[in-house]
């Protein structure tokens, strides 16, 4: 029997604010990435996202960021490197507090926003993540693409990097997302993410834009929380997985 | 022979702006309040200060506050209990990646500024400490003052509370600080800062401001890092200890 | 025939996040308390606000706040009296720029959350509010409550009190607000918000939870708009209004 | 009679935290780059500041930045740029209010640390500036140099840039600064500094480190107020200027 990671944003609201439904997508996906307090995530939520999270057997990812709350994380900040590495350890430290008080633990490390686009590219902040988790936990693994500094750096430092494939974005014939904003970017019918997820999940492939068989064999499927609709795709996505007999695990 | 730990704050600048001499003050005491980042800190300098810290064998105390950059902490918030507990754990989370990178350990907590003085008679805020330092560590103990709300629910909660004599301040008749601004509330010449730090740890006795002796019994000296002339009252502090043949000891 | 000006809180996002529905609001209402910064609002909002309110006819007001991004302004601090005339004045200066740039002007201040709250019994924030109001544009009305010390030392310093009447809030006998938990402390139905809002704007009075007729007058009429149903009653609300003839006019 | 502006960057602590050594500096230069708020000074520092600057017949300037606390406005932050002129006009809105308080204007300007630098190349950033300042208030200079996307677009856009020439930095024979950590980037000779500000002012002109005269034609003489002796070094040119027959005058 397959089984795979469906991995979403999750607490990524601040003080009155919120932005993603927690409740019901901690009801559906196998592993949570935290916001930790730079982009989203406030003390008070990080605490009751750890909470339902091991209430429901799903896997706490620390997901750090810039220090930018203004701009949700999705700006690109010139952190110097050696700054940016104790920016991402002071993160998941505060998140491993509460991942501990909840009987849980830190199961795996995402970037998010621009520090995740970033670091495809960006050697110091690609090191700079690859150090931070190394010095953090070196067991855990790294959420990253292949072909990206992060995941080259990663392999280099003995760090585990894991694939993600994305249930709701198109791809183009030599395996890279179709950029927001051209046709075929965004998969946004339930039923067409969901019979995506579970041809990824059990045959490692997706159909390019262009209508190619794309080899991806993912780690681990993302599910982007932020759109309209993310809880009913959620919804289909796990259900479709479940059908198909792929059982749905945390990361580990 | 006498031991005793003589503590201070530290790591109290942000970005770019520095507030005490953390590098001459880290040569002298054996006890660092480090700021966690809500009242002064940022991750660089919790990850120095913590390096610096070990590399000396001065026990690094997690100091906490309330979310108040813009006012260095020194404000009383009126954060709901729940909320600040969390504000609290969140530090101290942070702060222990750093110390524990450094191959050191928290070895105390001590609240910072309006929220030391607000606990120690709001009930709710008292608490919320309290159970912070009972939810991240019980074996550790909390800084705080005898009669105080904080002082009487770490003991019922079975937390070690240990009681602090200021160096740097005046006493009263009962044992309580002279209000900053009435005369004799600072002790600003170093030799007398010195000899009374000396009678606190070998006698466990001060002298109050109007002249009786004031039974402390204090399981550490607190010496205030923000005044002018901090690091020379330090220096003639810990020099006057040591020539009394009292041993400086981290807080364990 | 009868005017009054309908008061809501506006734009109080940041960054990503959301909180009231502004664009339906602004459809509705005659006066925006525009968030500045402090505990909601970022530039982008202030300026989107604005824009819209000139636009619809809406008077433009400071809602001021004490710096708290974290607890949306709800929660006290204790700030001395001078800082908090120039975090005030921060403020409405940051608005003035946006509601100029839109053609508009500050129309009146009103301060928010805790503020609002405390500044009623506590005297150096409520001196500290008028002393903004009064540094900032004394021709202004600031929007608070007969009795309160705010408006005691608004009149005493020549700056114009603006009373509130609260359309979706009980009052007793005296004509205080019942507090929130109590039984009729919230009125939730849009008609009967909107049968009291006409009552109060046609003949001042409304009626208290324990039947009497109470004496209200009020300059203006403030909604909720944090509730669920917000617009619903703003909708209701207004469309009686102008049923009964009352006209609705911004605050000027 | 030769007559220049002298300016440097004032006000640019937070809360507790001072960086410069703004009483000593204002009381030497004739123009000051006031921090409004995103990389440093808060409210009661803007206030103080404005009032020491009107007092002593100083140019306010508004020295606008990215937001970034943490980082001091040094790290480039790839905000998009319709937000980045609301950044900058919400700065420039708080600083109006306390330059008007104390009976002075806002006479100019200048964005700070990363803006500066990034805005020299990066369109969108100097577009933002120059419609920033464009809308704040087209009858005031923006300070920047000559050969950069700031000043090409200020130029176009009818605002009116004025060059600066920087007293304690070494230029190459192209006119540009060397750059830091290079030999010769930096002048920190009182003496010399004071030499060069008086040749940059009444000759236009600086030697460059490789011994040619470069055409400079300032508009304006900018000295560092962060370096180490920078108020040894203000005295000495302001003295030496003074000596020269060269007016201090405020921008304007």
């Amino acid at each position: 029997m397959t089984e795979i990671a469906v991995n979403t944003d999750i607490g990524e609201g601040f003080g009155v604010w919120q932005f993603t439904d927690d409740e019901a997508l901690l009801g559906l996906v196998s592993a949570a990435n935290v916001a930790c307090g730079f982009h989203a995530g406030d003390p008070d939520i990080l605490r009751r996202t750890c909470e339902l999270a091991v209430r429901r057997g799903v896997a706490i990812g620390a997901q750090v960021s810039y220090r930018d709350l203004a701009g949700f994380g999705r700006r690109f900040l010139n952190v110097p490197r050696a700054s940016l590495v104790n920016d991402l350890l002071y993160q998941m430290g505060a998140l491993r507090v509460f991942a501990e008080l909840a009987g849980g633990r830190i199961g795996y490390v995402k970037a998010h926003g621009a520090l995740y686009n970033a670091s495809a590219r960006h050697r110091e902040h690609a090191a700079a993540i690859v150090e931070a988790v190394a010095s953090f936990d070196r067991s855990i693994p790294l959420l990253c693409q292949p072909g990206t500094e992060t995941w080259r750096q990663a392999e280099e430092a003995g760090i585990r990097p894991l694939a993600e494939g994305f249930i709701d974005r198109g791809y183009t014939a030599e395996g890279l997302l179709v950029p927001r904003g051209q046709p075929g970017a965004l998969v946004t019918e339930p039923e067409e993410a969901a019979a995506r997820a579970v041809r990824m999940a059990a045959e490692g492939k997706v159909t390019a834009v262009t209508g190619e068989d794309v080899e991806l064999s993912p780690g681990t499927l993302c599910l982007h929380s932020d759109t309209a609709g993310a809880v009913e795709i959620a919804a289909a996505v796990t259900a479709a997985l479940r059908a198909a007999d792929v059982s749905l695990v945390p990361i580990r």
